[in-house]
């Protein structure tokens, strides 16, 4: 697995994801990591993350999957074009869409891991799959289709 | 519009999600309306709830359509079946499956609105569209098919 995570290589411009930018205090702040041709992540949720009482949010588990995969996406799309993470800051790939689908209930007391890996790549669209597990029970899985956009003027 | 939200209506053991619970004082703390056959909400974000400056993460509003459909679904269900909100507690739909398209970029200097109606209801299963705007203008829109569970024993 590699040492640095994919997080904390972009651009400061590009660290302030609620769900995992590295200068988001009040943020998830989740951390991605290559290994091999996956990319893998642990997170451990507070008790104010719950749906119910012991059992992790739907929004949060959809908020880790979508921010993995689209890290995932960025982290790929550099690799394949060979350029360092932070050539290119408020430039790459949104969530166009994010399907998840819940499998069991996710036990909130405990560290949750992702593993997610590139479905296909094109030029302006990259498809990342994404399991969330707790423990080694698949509690969740998703798609997101991750679109390429100029950030810089997204509200332009 | 019904003057009291949805979940402010659910037993004190079905307040606590991060995404709506009212128990919740980490959480968003979404409130949903009935406005006759739709469901209706308002919600201010905080700056901190960024994807990059000037824009909401998609983990949040993946957050959102998640809870106020899920709502809709559980209220649906108890007109349906001329049930008071919390005649029975930790025992309703939870989200099985959640699609959102992100269709613009989400401004986060105003509050954005859902809009949300039941499109199928079956014994086990309920279909929710949900539509998420910002002003008039449609930011992202989404599907939750809502699984009918007893919550007492999620992880029993």
């Amino acid at each position: 697995m590699e040492e640095k995570a994919i997080q904390d290589r972009w651009h400061e411009l590009d660290s302030h994801c609620w769900g995992c930018g590295r200068s988001n205090d009040q943020g998830l702040q989740l951390k991605s990591f290559w290994d091999g041709d996956e990319v893998v992540a642990t997170w451990q949720p507070e008790e104010y993350h719950m749906a119910f009482p012991g059992v992790l949010n739907g929004g949060i588990i959809a908020t880790l999957i979508d921010c993995h995969s689209v890290n995932t996406a960025n982290a790929a799309a550099c690799k394949a074009e060979d350029r360092e993470y932070d050539e290119t800051p408020l430039s790459g790939y949104v969530t166009g869409s994010l399907s998840v689908k819940y499998l069991k209930p996710t036990p909130i007391d405990g560290p949750v891991s992702l593993r997610a890996r590139v479905k296909e790549i094109k030029k302006r669209k990259i498809t990342v799959t994404c399991s969330l597990f707790s423990g080694e029970t698949e509690c969740a899985t998703g798609e997101v289709i991750a679109i390429s956009v100029d950030t810089s003027n997204l509200l332009g």
